[in-house]
This record gives structure tokens, C-alpha cells and sequence, in this order.
């Protein structure tokens, strides 16, 4: 068995390099820059594209373009480089565009503590754009995922044609792990669904209300039309209430009915606990530690950790967390995932545990609510 | 009695004249940029400054610069351009920069329909920055509420060092009405809260938990720290987890802790009914409309209009929708603001009603939803 | 008699307000800031507009824009920052938009030395820019010219209608000397000719070749048309040959057929020597202690300090240098003006003194040149 | 013989290829778009990278980082763009970065008509920069000299380090020639002097006053000291005044002392003739005409092309002109390089035809001035 020491944004890189991510675009940012140090060894040599742009603003733009020139592309930044994103995410959103996108949190608000992990950004990235459409977001616990999820966000952003967002942080970015490459149960990798160019095409007629529209390429011979505006189906601009409804429908509903598929989650269950710790993220190994030293003297606790944050997976959450009483979520901001949690499980006695000071949430602390509420 | 014919824009910029804003920056864009133009009227003439930056970037930068030089300053700008500022949101919420943001919202995703209203941006709002802090969102209903809710805004970033967002849309921006200015009862104006610039001074030294710091300008006598960075209350930049801690948990607390001073209502009781109609924004004209004239032969209904949608308040839907069965939210997007009502009133039936296609919700819409469920 | 000590970026923001220089917008770099930090004193107070753009590109857009506007402008930068003007100051020729900028130049190339003293960018000045057409260039040579000369800059802008350049350098600008603000021989003030807002108006035709059209303000109650394209008297963008030629021709000739006007020179005459010393700038000083110096027993020199740069003062310099045989020029560069006196007085014999190391050229080794050949 | 029909940018695009250029970054602009799409057309295919920046500065400054990393690169606009690569034309030749830039001229100033031709950067491309060193400028007459000119540009850039122009017009640019590729004689193609990695570096040690460092390329083992400040031979920031005038000394002395291996030019002698035509670019194909067919009884005149502009041929048009009483320059412009050529033939009779009207100046216009004067 051959061990790799590997961080977890270098297997950002390595999972996209097997998910077929041809193109990278960004702008240097602690703690999200190894992610493009990694991509610039491994792209360039097999003819791929590595790039830094002018600034962010620039560097999604050139995977956007990559990604309507039929390439999987991806970028990495950190909080404050997602605001110089929003306006382009609001583009790819609209406009049916695949993109891998990365934020490596820090601590904020703005520029806060470059070198201090946090999830403060799990709001901002399903709502951080005009229009209020969804989108997907994945969250890594630790190097394996970094690979694994990595991978299937790309083939979410393929099938779905839409933003899917990494969540990792500063402590799982920059943590180096030992992983078994050779071990991994990886996912098969999904093309995006072309067009037949030789046939007649409208770049944004699904199939269905429940799907993203066939691909071509723009720039290949068959022109293709794009817009940032309110279209019909041809592409074209149009004021009509009923085309924009149908586009908009279908842009909320081809991910929000598909989202089943995507529920990614992980689970630790202690038969006869009547809690049960949500957790997502760093934070979830110390949960996962911390259901596993609870006292046997002491009440038990049950663990879900989510892998999929966005669209928030109401089915899994309400059949996972039906047979208990209490709900502890414990994340690294003051409250932001919880509030999905209360919404969906307006039923359990919801606790909530949070810190934004830069230091990770520790075992103890988890055992603590669990114990003494 | 005088009577004045006004759009929702020029009644945001008469609010900021009477609300002693003395410094307007923006970047013109559809359907926002007749603020700017109603500004460019009222501020100069009396010693004011209104311009335009190169971006909507440089335009939020000036604003911010103006308010730490102890201005009171107002932006406007439509969903892209909230995407340009988002950094800098960011930076004024962990600085403690007191801002008014008017956003006139056009129908998205992206530049979408230049000239159709929505209440895309409701999420996107609070959530549109790094790290998950609470900012405060009014939404005018009309011409008057444009003239008292910006002044309230106002208030508000002076009195909570925050960003105050006037969330508008194009119907409501662009839209003339009658009002009579002479008879409005205006609120008093609030001033920034002084230091005394003879005493020591920490620039984020609040006087306890719930409050912002007392406030002196950069550029005067007295050197005033300032950072983007995590900060102590000396406006140095700290990796002490202690006191980052503190510090984000005042800037969440001073805002959340008050937030039933300004929770912001206007509401039509039906004796007898059993569902309650939550609005805002232009659709509450619509759903005053429809309460008016249900069929008497049908089921009755009341209406609960929020003016406050950011923080959330929570104490006020409880207390107001306490003796009713059935809930019914009505937004121009494809569900956001539902979704905080599901969350705090969860107790409730809560049927929703939205459409994103550029057209206005009409009375007989929700009277259907009403009648038939 | 009160003696002022003052710098000369000070002295230039000082006879800027003398001139009436209302607007002022410029970017940070050493060895210029100090002319902002002085117009940051004068202006506001007064009613002016003293403003830092996002970079030096929006700097001179504001400048450009407050003059259209009908208010005496100035920026000042040093050699990289004018490369950042280059596109602009070719539209304030095309456009005939007054401007005074000055370049306070440094070591080159590039960023070179920020704090050594240059004249490296005096082809720059007048030909950095597409198009060829000419443009004014003044160069001080202490603390008092630097008031007079940028007096002079904001008179000639406003006549001429085109950008000035104010050519100081890092020794000029940022050593302080003493003046007698009372005592100087202040020229009068020019106002822009103005048209008669009432009467018929084309907003490009001159009354003849040799002059600028009279001007109106954009944003007044006339409609002015302004183009960076080729235009007719009209303002319209035109392919006419002969209406492109004819205002092209115009925007050369209403500065060239004038420049005998503006040429300014100091001299110092020794009479029977067959030597002239041309110099200008901070050099011009070195010249003057070495002509006043020279051995009794050697040759004698005489010194033209010219303070018009551009356009060359070809008359002038033929005039002065009749009764010599030899000129010597000396130039803190490696041979730039020098050409220009190589073309006007090809029958001299020229020989030239230059050097590009951030040191100042001493007196002795122009008396050197002098002696030795 | 298979003849080729191609337009003058598709002709450059096709030089550089043939000399080795493997890295393309602009911005589209009229009339040099057209170099872009060639370059599209071959770089790829070829392993080569062709881009498009955000705006004409990140454009050349991509260039400038492929050059610097060893990849022979070029880029392409016309004047406005011209003007915003100023600040890094500067940092290249401080630096010493290798890169070919074409200039399509229009018709300026500013964005005058961008479908026009003009002569009118002549002067700019030498001096639009800080610091007043020199550069290299070839001026092509046809797609031929499109071809053969790219490469010696190509050639010189590498050699000397330096930035080189081409000097193409709208009317070279986009008209379309037949040309014989299987019988041009093409130069042989120069790479890059290396230095040894493995032993001692310098990185601006060159090998003597007249020459150019050896190169080693950023991010390759050996680390390279790269800045845009004066320096000494190491790369480190200097003030030491003997350092920066040997370095300053040479970046001239290099270009200057080699001038005449690149004087390029061509030339038709009609005996007898008292008169000589100095024409370049498009101009000199109407003065070949006008040369041609100059009536038998009228005086007769010989031409002289010229192809290197810059460093200006200064022994090259005194040995050619030397049999001649009266020189006639042709540009289109208002007099650019006519002041070049009465700096150096002092004491011809020099007569200057020119204009600036969008149109081509015909072969009649130049015999009128050589019969009539």
C-alpha cells in the first residue's frame, strides 16, 4: 500500500485533474493559492491551460469562457475573492455555464485573519448573486474528500450546467494527510451532454423542465448564442413573461428535483441516542471524535455529517433525523447553516454551537452541549 | 395641501437630503441611476459631493471613504452592481463603516431584464459577503415609504455602524406617485454617536456588548486606526482568539440585540380570518388590493406588511401571527423570503406564491390562493 | 519684506490657485504627492474639488470631465503615471479639452529611482500620446517659477485649449527655498473664451485657424457635443477628408502659429564669448554658477535657460544663437532635447552634456565642457 | 509558382510563426483585430498559447511574463492601445524583455476614425515612454515586408532585448496581396543568447557596453532577478550612481552602436536626379509610382525607402542623400520624421509633403511637388 502525503488543496487539484478539468483561472489568495500551484504542475504538461488573470474579476471570466468553449474548468479563491465572483457566478447561473468554483474560507468579515479557517462563507455561496437561483455546494472533511467530492463536483457541473462550489477551509486546505491513492473508490466521471451539431439546435431547450439544455461549444462551426440577459430558449432576448417564467422555472428546478441524487453525507449512529450532531467540514472530525469518546456513563450521541450543503437535502435530513429528539448543529461561524436546519426540523429541539475566532471547535466543546445541553 | 408627483428614486434621495446626506457615489446602471440623478440636484448646491467612480468598484470606495471622514453617504445601484460592492460590504459590516445601499432591483439572474422589477436580491442582501455577519434591509412599499424608510436608514447605519440596505425595485423606483411631502411625519434624524476627541480613544472600544464604538473621523486631529483585518479594540490587527471573538460577536450582537427597535410593520387585521398574507415590497399594494376586496361570500384574510426584512423579526411574525392557521407569502422570485417565515413560523400552514417573470403579482393571484388554497 | 520657504510642488499648487484652478485629481507617487497634499489645503476650503481617482487612468477622466464642465483643472504625477494618462491627454488634443499636468519626472526607465531627479521624459511629454499634434511644455526652474510657469500653464490650457505640461523634476519640486510671495510679478489671469450660449453654436469651429473654438460647458442648458472620434466643426463624427483635415491642421496650427507668444527664456549674456550653454530646468541653476563662475582667464559662455519647451522656439533659439559658434546643451538624460537643437541649429557646432545616474550635473563639469571642449 | 492572397496582419501573424513566436496576448482593436484572429489560427495547434487580456494592459503584461519565462512573444493594437502598454514598453526596456508589438495605426488623435490610416505614431513609438532609451521600429511597405519584417523583429527583440516595433498602417494591414511564400528570402531566424545555468549569473551582466545580457528564464531552477527599479548588474535596487549610469549607459549604447546591421531599406536611383523622395510605409508604394512615372521632360527623382525608423538611420541617409541638392519626406501625418531627417541633413533643402485626412496621399501629389517644388 503506497501512502501519498498530500494537502487538502492539492487533492483539490489531483481530484480535478481526474474528473478531465482542462483549464484553471485565478488570482492568488492565502489560504487558496496551492490549489494553483498544483494545478500549474499538473495542467500545462498534459495540454491544459493554467493561468493567472489580471485580477479575479478577470479569472473567472477566462473559465467561463473555457467552459462555453467546451472545456472543464475550474478556480479557487477565498471569501473575499467569491465577492469579485458574484457577478460572474450571477452570469454562469443564468446562462447555463459549468464551473468548479473553490473558496477556501478564511476568517472574516473582508480580509479578516488570512491564516484562520472558518465556514463563514456557507450562506454567502448558495445567496451571494442576484436572482436567488440555486446552486450546489460540496463540502470536503478531510484530503479524500477533497479528491472525491472535487471529482463529483465536476460531474454535477457538467450534467446540471450550473456554479458547484468546494467548500473547503484554511484547515482543510492546508493540512497535509497521508491518503491511499490507490484505495479510493472513485466516482465515474460524467460527460457534459452535447448537442448532435449536425441537427437542428436552440442552445437553451432542455429536454425537460427537469434538465439542463444539450452543449455545443461556442467557437466550434455551429454558432451558438449567449446572453447574460433574460432568454428564451433560441437565446435570444425576449421581455415575454411566459418564456422568462418557463427559463427561470426550469433553472431552479432541473438541480432543486435532481437534488436527491446529490446528498452526500456520512453518518456515525449510536443506537438508543436521542441526539444527534449535524456537522459539515473541519468541524465534523471533531464531531466524529467526539461521539466517539463520549462517556460511557453519559448520554449517547449520533453524528450526520453533510457532504452536501446546497440545495439543502430536506429529505435526508428529516428521514436521518426522525427518530431523534435533539438536534445539536455545531459549525465555525455564528449561525448560518443552523438556520436551514430550524427551517427543515422545526420540530426538534434544535441546539447550536458556534465560534468565529480563528481556532477550530474542539471535541471537548461538542461533548460539553451534548452532556450538559 | 400641496401635493408633489415623485418617483420611488427621487423620494430614496429626498429621504437622504432630509436625512443630512451630504455624499452620493454610483455608477449608473437601469433601473438605479435616477438616484444619482435626483443627487446630483440636491447635493451640490448645499455643499455635498455626487459623483460617479470609474466602477461600481471605486463608487462604494468613495462612499466608504466619505463616512469614515464622518459623512453621512448613500450609494444605489441594481443586482450587478451589489455584486461589485460585495467586498466592500464586507469591509464596511467588520469596520464598522456606516453606509446607505439602495438596491433597485431588476428581474435576474445577471443583467437580465434591465427594466422589469423582482425581489431577487432579498438573500443575496444579507448574505452577499464573507463571513455571515447581520446587516439591516428596509423595503418601501411606496413613494412615502421611500422618503421615511431611507431616512430610517440612515439612522440606522449611524446609529449601528452597518450597512442599511433600501431594498427597491424597478416598479417601485420608477413608478410616479402623488405624495404630500408637507403633511409626512418625518423621524428624527440621528447622529453618529461622538467620541470625545480630547479623551484616550480605541477606535472599536464599544461602550458594552450591544453597542457600536463611539466614533471620531479619519483625517481629523486625532490618528483613527482602521483595518479590514481582524481586529482588537484598538484597530490593530490581532490573532488573539479571545479578542476576535469578542469583537464578532459584538458586531452581531449590536445589531440582533436591538433589532425589535426598528422592526418595521404596516398590517390590515380581519377579524375572524384565519390566514394571514405576509408581503413586501411593491407585491404588499397588490395583496392590500386583495384583502380589500375578497368576496364577502368567501374566506376573509389579514395582512401583515414587513418593512424590516433584515434581521428577520422574528418576535413580530410570532406575535402577529399568532392566531392564525394559514400563511400566505407572496415575493417576485421563486421562493427566498418564504423560507425565513418557514423557518420561525413553522408551526404554521404556509403556502407560497411567486413568480419571476418580470410582471407584477396581481390581487386576483393572491385572492386565488386565498379562496382556493 | 516676508520671505515664504516653500517647495516647489507646493509653489505649483500655489500658482495653480492663483490661476483659479478649481479641480484638481490625481494618484499617489513619489515624487508629485505633495502637490496633491497642498491642492487637499487650498482647494475644498475655497469651493474647489481636490479628489485621489482609483488609478491614474480615472484621475485624469475626473480632470478631463470637470473641464468639459467649464472649471480650470490640474493633475500631477511622475513618468509612469503619465504613461496611465497617455490615452486620455490624446484626447484632451482631439478634443481640445484644457489641462494642466505636471510631471514631477524621475530616474527612468519605469519606476526607476522614485526619489532621483530626472529629465528623462521631455520627448515623452510631447509625443507620448497617438497622433503627433503639439502640445505646451513648460519647465521651472526653482520655486518661483514654479508659481509664475503654472500660472503661465493654466492661461495658455485655457487659451490654447489643450493639455500643459508643468516638466519639474524631483529636485525642483521637493527642495524647499525661500520666496517673496509679495514681490513677485504675477502675470494676469486668462479666462476660456466663451461662447454665447444664446446665439448659434458648433462646438469645434474657431473663429480662424489660428485659434480654439469658444467654449460652452457639457451639463449646462446648451447641449454640447464632445467626440474622441474625428469630427466637423459640429461635433459630429465624420469621414469627410476635408473637414478631418481641416481640423486637424487647425488643432497644429493654433498652437504652433502662437508660440512666439509663450516662449519664455532667462538669459545670461557674456559678451565676446563664442560659446552659448543652452540649459533648462534644475540644470539651468548648475549653467548659471558655472557661467558666473568660470576662470577670468579662460573662455567665457553664455546661458539661454529656456523656460517653453515645446513647442521648440525655433525663432528664439536662431535669434540667441546667432553670434555664437558653438552650443554646448546640457540635459539630465541621455541626449533628448538636444535633438531639437541639433535640427534648428544644424550650422553650430553642438555639443552635448548629459547624464542619467540620479545625480545632480555640477557646475564644474559644465565648466569643464567649456574649457576643455 | 503558388501565389498566396493575404492581408498585411495575416502576413505579420505568418512572420511571427516563422520566427519562432509562441505566445500571443491583445485586446481586439481596429484595424489590428485581424493579427489576433492569425495568430488564433496558428498558436494553438502549434503548442503555443494566443490570449486575449482584459484590457490592453494585462495584455502586454502576460507578454512580458511569457518572454521573460523564455517564450518569444508578440502582441498587437494600434494607437489608443499604444497608450496603454506606455507604462510596461518602459519596464521592458529598463528590464531588458524581449517582445515584438505591432502598431496598426488609425487615424488620430485619440480614437480618431478607426478605419483610417495615418503615419501619426511615427514619434510616439520611440518616445511614449519614460526615460527617453531607445527602441527598435521597422516600418513594413507591403505583405511582403509584413512577413520578413516580423522576423528581423523578431530577431532584433531577441538579440538586444528590447521592445520592437512594427510600424503598419490600416491601408498595409488590411488590404490583401498576392505573395509567392515558396520565394521569399527569409532571414534565418536568431534565438535568445543563453547563459550556462549551471554557472555564475548575473542577470544584467552583459559581456561588454555594446551588448545584452545572457538570458535565463524566470521560474526555471535557477532563480532570476527580475525589477522595474534602476539596478545593478545583480538585480538588486541600487542608488549608487556609477552602477545606474553604466546599466542606463548601456541599454542605450547597445541599440545605438549596432543600428546600422539593421538599417533596413530600399531604394530606386534615377541618375541625374538632384532630387531624393524619403517615403515609408504604405506612402513609399505612391512615391514608387510617382518615381515611375514622372514625366520624361520634368525633373527626375530618386527614392529612397526606408524600413528601420528607429534608432533613426543617421549614416545610412547621409551616404544615400549625399549626391542630392533637395530632399522631399512624404508622411502621413503633419510632420513626424521629417524632423529626424532635418536634424540629420542639415543642410539639404528639405521639403515636407504630408496629411492627416484619413486618405492615401497619391503618386500626383508627389510628382507636383517634385516639378513644382
Amino acid at each position: 500500500m503506497a501512502l501519498t502525503l498530500m494537502e487538502g488543496n492539492e487533492a483539490i487539484a489531483w481530484g480535478a485533474r481526474l474528473a478531465g478539468c482542462r483549464f484553471f483561472a485565478g488570482y492568488p489568495i492565502t489560504p487558496a493559492t496551492t490549489v494553483y500551484n498544483a494545478m500549474l504542475r499538473y495542467l500545462p504538461p498534459e495540454g491544459g491551460v493554467c493561468m493567472q488573470g489580471e485580477d479575479e474579476i478577470a479569472s473567472i471570466g477566462f473559465c467561463l469562457g473555457a467552459s462555453m468553449a467546451g472545456w472543464k474548468a475550474m478556480t479557487a479563491t477565498s471569501g473575499p475573492g467569491i465577492s469579485l465572483y458574484s457577478e460572474q457566478i450571477s452570469f454562469a447561473i443564468g446562462s447555463e455555464i459549468p464551473l468548479v468554483i473553490v473558496d477556501v474560507q478564511r476568517l472574516g468579515p473582508s480580509t479578516g485573519s488570512a491564516t484562520k479557517g472558518a465556514d463563514g462563507d456557507i450562506q454567502f455561496l448558495q445567496w451571494g448573486n442576484s436572482g436567488g437561483l440555486p446552486v450546489i455546494v460540496l463540502a470536503p472533511v478531510d484530503v479524500r474528500d477533497c479528491i472525491i467530492l472535487t471529482m463529483q463536483a465536476f460531474n454535477l457541473a457538467e450534467t446540471y450546467r450550473c456554479p458547484v462550489f468546494v467548500a473547503a477551509n484554511k484547515e482543510i486546505s492546508m493540512t497535509r494527510e497521508t491518503v491511499n491513492l490507490a484505495a479510493l473508490d472513485l466516482p465515474e466521471i460524467t460527460q457534459r451532454p452535447s448537442a448532435d451539431p449536425a441537427a437542428p439546435f436552440l442552445p437553451f431547450e432542455a429536454a425537460s423542465d427537469d434538465a439542463a439544455p444539450a452543449f455545443l461549444p461556442i467557437g466550434a462551426e455551429r454558432p451558438v448564442r449567449q446572453t447574460s440577459s433574460t432568454h428564451g430558449p433560441d437565446g435570444y432576448i425576449t421581455t415575454d413573461p411566459e418564456l422568462i417564467a418557463r427559463n427561470q422555472e426550469r433553472l431552479q428546478k432541473k438541480i432543486m428535483s435532481q437534488a436527491h441524487r446529490f446528498s452526500y453525507f456520512d453518518e456515525m449512529i449510536s443506537p438508543d441516542a436521542d441526539t444527534l450532531i449535524i456537522a459539515y467540514g473541519i468541524t465534523a472530525r471533531a464531531a466524529r471524535t467526539a461521539v466517539e469518546t463520549l462517556p460511557e456513563d453519559g448520554p449517547p450521541a449520533s453524528l450526520l455529517i453533510l457532504k452536501t450543503l446546497w440545495p439543502v437535502p430536506e429529505d435526508l435530513l428529516r428521514q436521518k433525523a426522525a427518530s431523534y429528539r435533539r438536534i445539536i448543529v455545531v459549525e465555525m461561524n455564528l449561525g448560518q447553516y443552523v438556520r436551514e436546519i430550524q427551517r427543515v426540523l422545526a420540530d426538534k429541539t434544535i441546539r447550536f454551537l458556534g465560534q468565529m475566532n480563528g481556532e477550530l471547535i474542539k471535541p471537548g466543546q461538542i461533548q460539553e452541549v451534548v452532556i450538559h445541553g
